[in-house]
């Protein structure tokens, strides 16, 4: 006798860049356990070329295969797709996102969600009048990893109260090197190390800090340090203070150099957890010294990238008529993209968006 | 053939406290390599029995033991003493140091040297009239340790340009279990942990960032966030950019939590430095990860905690008859308090000897 069928949902993907090519990795993987089936139908990428270089690199020859539009708009039409995925530079986020709600699609929408608290808002209003799904794809978030730290804090409360945290995400990427073209050095791009490597710092004091998410979540007071270079940050410094329970974040992002292995330390009255791992996006073990007790280290090994943990999420969401996600609220969304326009106001990075 | 004798130089000793008694051991250690013999001389101590217990459990029964008087004035007064090591509380350093002076005595005074830079311009005011050293016994700089980590940096280059580093001073005190006029927690006694801990960051970063100190060396922007309880920090974090370099110092100090091993880290174009120990101001280890090189540790192991080193330092300056040292000059006290006095306005802490 079969099982039950699984419950099917289908995605259109904008883009081909890089973290479009491991989000369709993660979710063509085969996973039995797998809660649902994700089916990719529709890719919308800026040439025929591309398109088909992305599919033929991803799927296997009985792997069932997306339909390849060279515009974005006919995505947004297609009635074989649920959700949109929108894998494309930061900068056209915003139009893509309200382009796909006017047309009914739900949408999941890569991190920075826009590139400033009044997109923002522009899109969750979008969304919320248009009664379609939107999130934006913080998808550590959704690590078991992170799951069980929160619990190991906030539930066990294994190191006590919290008092001060330490998170690093630096990539020696020898910016200087880079075209003045390129993503990360072009400030009409977006550039700049805050929207890309910042957002992970900030998701794991969003996490570690606090309990809540959203608009249940306390705003602390930022204090913020920019080292600028042609108008874009090259390296963030960004402390997070919680006056109601002294709590406190030392969040650092650079383009300059690479993090060491133990890119997060927590500390609290009854010890300390470090997290490790090769970058802030790529946690694979915690370290619990825990006082009077032997040190105690978790190992979290997973397939792929893990896209697929938010991916099931939303597609959890989705079947279940939700509008927004439990982990990673639409609140949530702002309160981390107006700590970053508060970083960048400070610091003096204006993006010509913040002008309009 | 005898030796030529080795050039003596006599101490009077201020405070029979923690720093004191680690000095005053340190220096009558056997050390046949010793470039100058150290003789304490005088004590001076609030009290009888506490001048005779720090005698008693620091010299031997063969050692020249001091004289031990029950004022400090005497000390300043005694003709056997050449210069004055100033080991009491803080708040009490300039009015020593300014005596001590006054009666023409050459002065290592404890760091902080004072509690704002106004109490130190007026010290090393005096010095320059009555023609005597000064110096703020920022004992660490004078750790081979830290020279060889000037010389890698600086000199061999080992990292290339250096971009970012992190310092952290962290102890786990538990301040809110000390009576309220112990020393750390009381304002009134210059207590917090900037003027006590965060000194050694702040050390760390004028030598690694900086290969030039006093007023040869850069000013840096600062930027900072302190979490203060009852009047006093308890938890700070401060931001050093130096715009010129683009090189960036995260430094941070604690009285909530104790520092992991790996309590300084470096990085340039060329690698990363890690230096560790149980505490920035027990630094033991230096390992270099130069790019494409083998990771190279090197050991510093050193008997007692090494306070002679600074000490060998100034019994050569006053024998050779200068006023202030190279490594640790008076216009670099000035500019690390005028850090601290701007971290301290922008947190918020006040010591009543900042309105006299």
């Amino acid at each position: 006798m079969a099982a039950n069928p699984k419950q099917t949902i289908r995605w259109g993907i904008l883009g081909t860049g890089w973290v479009s090519t491991s989000f369709v990795k993660d979710l063509v993987l085969s996973r039995p356990s797998a809660p649902v089936e994700h089916l990719i139908t529709a890719l919308g990428t800026s040439s025929e070329v591309k398109g088909s270089g992305f599919v033929n690199s991803i799927f296997t020859s009985n792997q069932s295969r997306p339909t390849i539009y060279t515009d974005y708009k006919s995505v947004y039409a297609d009635s074989n797709v649920d959700v949109v995925y929108i894998g494309t530079p930061h900068v056209f986020h915003k139009e893509s996102c309200l382009a796909a709600i006017a047309a009914g699609k739900h949408v999941l929408c890569e991190k920075p969600m826009a590139i400033n608290e009044r997109e923002v808002n522009e899109m969750i209003a979008a969304a919320k009048e248009k009664g379609v799904f939107l999130m934006e794809a913080v998808w550590t978030r959704f690590f078991p990893l992170v799951l069980e730290l929160q619990r190991l804090l906030h539930k066990e409360k294994v190191i006590g109260d919290i008092s001060r945290m330490f998170c690093d995400f630096g990539l020696d990427i020898n910016v200087a090197s880079l075209p003045s073209t390129h993503r990360l050095r072009n400030l009409e791009l977006g550039g700049g190390a805050l929207l890309d490597l910042g957002v992970y710092p900030l998701m794991f004091s969003s996490v570690v800090l606090d309990e809540h998410v959203g608009f249940r979540a306390s705003d602390p007071e930022v204090t913020s340090s920019l080292l600028v270079v042609d108008g874009v940050d090259y390296d963030d410094v960004i402390v997070l203070k919680y006056p109601e329970n002294g709590r406190m974040a030392v969040l650092t992002a650079s383009m300059r150099g690479k993090s060491g292995e133990n890119f997060l330390r927590i500390e609290g009255t009854g010890g300390t957890i470090v997290v490790s791992g090769p970058a802030a996006s790529v946690p694979k073990m915690i370290t619990i010294s825990a006082k009077g007790e032997e040190e105690k280290v978790l190992d979290f090994e997973h397939e792929g990238m893990g896209f697929y943990f938010e991916a099931d999420a939303v597609a959890a969401d989705i079947l279940a008529g939700r509008k927004e996600d439990g982990i990673m609220p639409l609140a949530e969304s702002v309160r981390i993209i107006r700590i970053m326009d508060e970083v960048r106001k400070v610091g003096g990075v204006v993006y010509s968006q913040d002008s309009v």
